[in-house]
């Protein structure tokens, strides 16, 4: 396989939302859910999040706990896993937290929109940026480019456009979905997978491997594609 | 309780979705689903749905199963439940299969908004008529007029702007998700509850009663609210 092991970890509320219509960045995770989240980082090579979450909630992506690091670090790993931002016009400032937060590579795809002076900016202050000659991100050409960097296991996380896409590409190899016990409502709030979507006979498949449901009310469905 | 005990059900993708960007009514239950469906019709006094799912699909909305509706009429019932169809403008056509299809009543709650004429077609072909002089249907007061009217069982099969109003409005005690293994994706593509949307805040809390897998793959939430 041309690419690495992908999978998509998503938080949504029980009506398919993973933020508010105002698009502020809603918690909707449990505190166990977040624990949860923290071991599937500490397991990733890499850390994918797309644009749109990238550029406004600029995230950590950092592994929380110091125990999983240590144990990153004795395993011969960055205490953190890779930091990979994939976003069209990449003006994200150096002081975000995706840039400085925790001590690992910070890996931007963008492409030829992004202005020469910001891609100056981001090399000179240590980000390895990929440039795309094209009006987006070939996501393809960038699995590639992950696992000649040695990311065996990418782990994605949001927002809705880039599980979208890379559902759509056929990229990803699983899906694992924390339902939060709550409603959001909103036709324009953001969901699991948006995009311009499919027609009936071109949806995705998934295949339901395991469910459990949780004492804090939420519930996990784990798929494979 | 003034009301109908309420309950949603409904069939939706893994990303939330209820149809395609398309809105051409995309299958999404499996068979063994599309039959627990059917005994939960049977069970009830009542069967409601919203204006676009009215006025677009038009749904049958009647007990598929020849053994349930000869249950129902043992049961000195009518053989299908009561359907309610609720909107604005309710520019129904008289030979659709929501008014035509199985022996029941048919009600519909409109505004002041639909024509004279249309209003006159309807009451004459039989359709039982409750006009609101407001903007929209008032759903509170409706609640009452279905009470009165002896439906203590009211089942709601959407679509997302009903299914959100209602439980924004405290109207529903029980939801029931279907979850299909499938993504349609689509910032579009109509969802479990859309309308204008909460914000954090004012999210509607669920309590998850319990889940089911599916060998079909598919996944079960019942949460009461």
């Amino acid at each position: 396989m041309g690419r690495p092991y992908t999978f998509i970890n998503v938080a949504m509320t029980a009506d398919g939302k993973i933020d508010t219509f105002e698009r502020k960045g809603a918690g909707i995770s449990s505190k166990r859910d977040k624990e949860r989240v923290d071991r599937l980082r500490a397991e990733a090579d890499a850390v994918l999040v797309g644009g749109k979450t990238l550029l406004e909630e600029q995230p950590k992506l950092t592994v929380k706990s110091e125990a999983l690091r240590e144990m990153r670090i004795r395993l011969g790993r960055s205490s953190n896993p890779i930091k990979v931002g994939v976003a069209t016009i990449a003006d994200i400032p150096m002081d975000s937290d995706f840039i400085k937060a925790g001590k690992t590579k910070v890996v931007i795809f963008t492409t030829t929109r992004t202005s020469k002076e910001q891609l100056e900016r981001l090399e000179s202050g240590g980000v390895e940026v990929f440039l795309h000659d094209a009006p987006r991100v070939d996501l393809i050409e960038m699995m590639r480019e992950l696992k000649k960097m040695g990311v065996e296991r990418l782990m994605v996380e949001g927002g809705g456009t880039m599980n979208f896409e890379l559902m759509r590409l056929r990229l990803v190899d699983e899906i694992t979905i924390h339902v939060a016990p709550m409603i959001f409502g909103g036709s324009n709030a953001p969901t699991l997978a948006d995009g311009p979507g499919l027609p009936r006979d071109h949806a995705i498949d998934l295949h339901l491997k395991d469910i459990e449901k949780w004492d804090d009310g939420g519930a996990l469905l784990r798929y494979t594609l």
